[in-house]
């Protein structure tokens, strides 16, 4: 509950400005008000300069239409993850400027400049270049919130010297997000790699064993590599969002 | 590869201080050296003040007395995970100064005092008491690896409000812990309250459909809170681990 | 069997209105007839006012249809469930008055008012607004039923506050149905929130390790929260019907 | 927050009985002390006349005994579940009034006559003589929550007719604990004798393919009869709280 | 080996109709084709009045032809499972007198009389409607293996007073086929009322936690009733040919 | 129910040699005692010199006197399975002719010589020696059920030969029953070599990705081979049950 | 790091005939250069006269075309897997002597003829027709690294006389490939046949209870043959290219 | 079969030496003796010097001794594994030369030298030094089977150094063994290093969510390295064995 509107309400009571039931009213309902979903959302939004996040998947086109138009009215950027083609032909009739990614299927739509809020560099590496899908979403998502993204693609385990040409570039950066689909391993060697937080994101990338990304999901949440944590199976935003709240710190 | 050694090196070869053969022998072997596992392993310790980490379970009592005595060798600082009381015991007579810590399983040898390194708090929340041991082994790791720890337990969901109290100390804290078995759930709407990263740690505690921990781990891999990211069921030293590295940012 | 009848047809033999062959025939057939499958649910129908309700999925329109047919001789209420767009229209032209709730995927053919027989009132709560198809299919069905509903979508834990400030309607119900995708954490909280009976329906929203629901059903399995069940992945039937029987009790 | 005591300290403040830093600090802590985890916890022991529950596993005698004697202090019935016998031995001797079930491992010590709240009677149904160990759990706990219970044991579907000559008391009771391993069919064909709520309870009780109560589970789970939901595998005091909320409204 | 051949042969040798060479070389590769897999076939085949079966799944409509045509030159009766429909109508220009029973996407192609080879009746008893596909096609399999077969559908255990009037009809058959989706709990009833070789069919019809028929397959698996064995999920053929193999002994 | 005892009331009642109240109790009651659980087992029992069988695990060894000392009265052989050392010696004391196997943990007691009931052989098949604890079970139920057994262990299909040099001997056979761990082929390679129905039964036999059993049971479960189907993990009763009823036929 | 490279170096520093600073930058890039991904992948091709391969899985045809493009110049055959249909159809517009095989949907550009490189023969052998589609894979991408083929297809267990009718030609083989879906039996019955690897390929091919071909995944892994390893679900070109790098030794 | 014998016997049958009786009787129990399953491993065992193999789990003390003696009798010599402490010390007293490896749980009795079979040399390779357990057990069989053996141990790729610094070592080997638990990395880097076979060895080393090796299964699997197979967990013994039968080709 909000210090300064409670006791300027009291002042109100005291002063017979307000009388005691209205103020009652009142003070039951903002203590709701002020902590409610939307409002909390919004003051962090204003206050970080973060933009809106829309989770397109399971809404109609006209729905996330509606989002947008409301969003818009706080002048607030707009990103948007999981979109459909068929959606964003829809939307971008009516919001002109609305940018759209395909490969990752991210829309993202500025109404100001996006301040840069990170102190340093988020590193986005991918074992194959079939996991870029996830990858961009996280380094589009990271980029939004106000970083610098490294791109460090196709970099798999597999051809472990390519990975080590760039140690460099990696060691410079605050995170890493290690995006790997298959055998997962890839998160593993950077967190050997790095003394920096890892963010491990599991791909559905392969077929078979892999179980729709079951492998490599338990093969980085059994990582010995220390420093490390997941997020869910081609959870890109997960990962970009959680790179941006470290690199804030 | 040092570049420093390396100019160096190139000197003495173009002042016939050292010849060409021997020369390229160093250069080979250095280049691995230089980067090898173990002096990497000891500069991350020198550098950083962090105390060496043994993890105990499928080592035997003198193999572990073994590596602890090569460490403080180094003047090192010790942390063993996972050691059962009977190895305790015998490693006890050896190391006067070693202290264990039962419900966690965790010993910790101080040979120098610890210094703070973390920049702010992390806290370590539990859904329930039973999720203490893992809570410990993430709390005394991040102390060990020089944090400020605050510890809140026993504050699941299914009493939301005690969670809700403790909402001032939260927001206070850089990083936040939180442990959880059975159904897993306290991440999520500890992700709804504070704005830092949140590390989740699923527990085995529980019976019959938690399959040993599987589902908390679920749960909080599909938490739709956003800065959240999960480790291992039960490595509360990985969440320790992570958690010091973030608050070292 | 019915001691009525059984008294009357012994009777009969005593007074030699029926031979004891006839008798021994009919006494042995009855047995089952009389609690044989159809009859007892058309007692269930006519006892309650409940009306009949037919699982669409698997059954072709023609079938529908026909049962359709059947039941409207009875001048039964219907209520059918996972009913596609296309078998809709079918049905349309053939029952003037059919409704169709093409989120839910639930249709309803009134041919009288239903009598609210429920002595309270039942919450359907959801986590997220992709969680609606099935907590309407578990409304519409306590509506049919008999029951005063009241909606709270979107108060998923992640926004806890959003959840609380909607305690009062939610204490004042005698039965809550909580409906989550994903991590599935909202019958847990909302098990803590309340005294009555809550029933707990996981839904297949979400992506990754969430299984297609299997993380929210066994988030729910192991909640600590007492006086909480479970129904299967996406059954908003299942909870709506037990909703409404715990509701006339 | 509570209107009462809200109006009352809006009074104090207009009649400056408090000056209105306190009255802010008050105000804003109170809204959490008023609605938080033990209070509300104590005021449903209060008002339902429920007893205290003790989840036993994983928590040492030491720390039972000590919870123990700070419920006592309140003069509250206290329910124990999942206590070993070595535990229940050392508990024994400081509370001498303590019973124990060595079935069901629960424990239970009475200060007072259990009042009976529950309207009707519950019944307890299992499919094997196995079963028995989680039956007495959930008959334990409904008892002790204020109910009348009654038991049918051993009525599993191979033998259906054992069943089918219960129907008589079946359908008598207000709610029905159906508790089965194995395949785990008991709660299908009781869904289908009765009127009122099912609670299906599967059991670990089986081997091989039942992957340790996983068949039983599922079967309910996907229960073609309506009017039955399901709690955790083993779960008998979870089945006898949620009956004994059921048979309270 | 075919012992009247062998003698045959080495008579030939004895009688020099045949050099040791040829008849060396013969009785080497007559051994495996004796007993190769085709001619085995075809012994069955011909001694049974047993049709030839294809499994027309991941087969291309002309590869069903060729060996439809192969099979024909034997005059064999000839039975399909799993053809699609698409597939059927390009055969059926080719065999005019084929049949094609589209629930259970049989095909039949009769080129003589089926002889009835089973001592007594088969049985095929469903759950519900929606498993009828399942059934038919171990019930057309069963009859074209020259069995009589007694269809009892829609008869779960949910409404468990509908499959006891059937007992008598039950109790006359010499194996039962039982077919149940969901929870699969019919076969262990059905286990219990007769005393012939049950053979249960899990269907993968539901949805949610039934997890493509495994909840089924798990509670079959795990039935208490004794005489009861498990085919694959929807594996009608299967349970058809087993019961036909019993139904001759 | 019982004709000739229905026909035998009604007569009665018409002869005044009973009142009508008396006989309407009677046959109310005894509609449910005639086919009741136990009776049925009686009857089944002494139709069929089928002995009494009693599952062991989860009774105590003095649960297990009782339940023997009951059935003795009634003179029957009694057939324990899963009984464990210790409850033998308890038991030894007690029934003096009591015969355990321990391999298969089946005790035995014959208070009259076992009929032969089954036309024909049944074999019992091992893949592997360690494979034989399950046999034995099928084996000593068979027999004990009045079949003749051959015994076949060791005849994997790593070693093909050794198998098909025991055609005959399995030709000869009306039932085989096939019991294999680890992989689980042995099933489908003898559903090829034999006419006869073919019971298979994984065995837990096995470490690593074998699951306790689950590979071989989805082996078999999956098996193209005809006239096949399969019983729980471990179940060789119910394979021997099974078998026994088959060969009845 | 290619130690005649770095003597040269040292060399030309000692002769002045390149400064240190550029010989430093040279030796420091070169170390990663020399053992960096592409490099080695060239010296691979290069060296064995392997072809180049893409996996097209996931890639747009504009993309497969590019990297073809850049493969060409190099001289290199290649082979592509897992190239759909339409894809095809845009690159043999592109690529004039690109062959296409539909079944295992393998493309393959020749350039210059394939050198035999295999020491002897590599056997692939199926259980069904219907798992031909992953043995063409496996076929052809021996054959493209330079190997004899023999194909056994439909060579499954159910039959093992089929089987055993080609030990001649299996034996004559360096290394099998075994394919198989369903129960995936025929490796271990290979196993016990040939004395040289074999290697098991587990396909999807089946149904209900195959889990999109664990059900053979396990099987193999738990195989009881010795000599036997796995590769991935359906990985006929993994299996192909191990193949050949065994037969090559 | 023997053509040898077979022209033989046709010439006895041919001068009268042999009746047809007698020959067509022997002819036809020839082809299975001939190839019989004792057979083939004798032939085995004599052929390449292999040593006689027993896997002691599930076999008791007295029945491996029984085993023991009857292979000593053909001057074997004999290689055990799985064989706990307790039947070790059983045995070390009646075979007095027996070795035991307590790590590995591997027995070996020497009769006679062992005679370097193995064209090169095998790397075995682990990740941790808790792997080392099943690491012996492959390089323990493989020595036995007569290859020498390069051991490489707790090289995992947490470390990626380490494990780079012993690349010529393992260039230099024919074939390639990886044993690790956890995330099971390890071979996909292997795999990427060198270009002959890699056999790839999970362990169930690890906890939470390896879920008894199935992590590090499942990323092995999925491996995107080329040429490399992966056998059963925990499996030392098959991947010692494979390697010999690759290195001896």
């Amino acid at each position: 509950m909000d210090k300064k509107f409670l006791i300027d309400m009291l002042n109100k009571v005291k002063t017979d400005e307000i009388d005691i039931d209205t103020a009652a009213e009142k003070l039951s309902s903002i203590s709701y008000e002020d902590i409610g979903y939307a409002k909390v959302d919004h003051h962090r939004s204003l206050r970080n300069g973060y933009p809106e996040v829309i989770y397109c998947e399971g809404k109609t086109k006209e729905q996330i239409a509606g989002i947008m138009e409301k969003l818009l009215e706080k002048n607030s950027n707009i990103l948007g993850t999981r979109l459909d083609q068929q959606s964003y032909e829809y939307l971008k009739e009516r919001f002109k400027d609305l940018e759209y990614h395909s490969m990752s299927r991210v829309m993202t739509l500025k109404v100001k400049e996006i301040e840069i809020k990170g102190k340093g560099e988020i590193a986005v590496v991918t074992a194959g270049t079939s996991d870029m899908y996830v990858a961009e979403e996280a380094a589009i998502t990271a980029e939004f919130l106000g970083n610098k993204v490294i791109r460090i693609y196709d970099a798999g385990v597999a051809g472990i010297h390519r990975l080590l040409s760039k140690q460099d570039e990696l060691r410079r950066c605050r995170v890493v997000i290690a995006v790997a689909g298959m055998e997962g391993a890839l998160p593993s060697v950077l967190g050997g790699l790095v003394e920096v937080p890892v963010i491990a994101v599991p791909t559905s990338v392969g077929y078979g064993a892999n179980f729709g990304g079951l492998s490599a999901l338990l093969t980085m949440l059994n990582s010995c590599a220390s420093g490390l944590s997941v997020v869910n199976i081609d959870n890109g935003f997960g990962a970009g969002y959680l790179a941006s709240t470290i690199n804030r710190l």
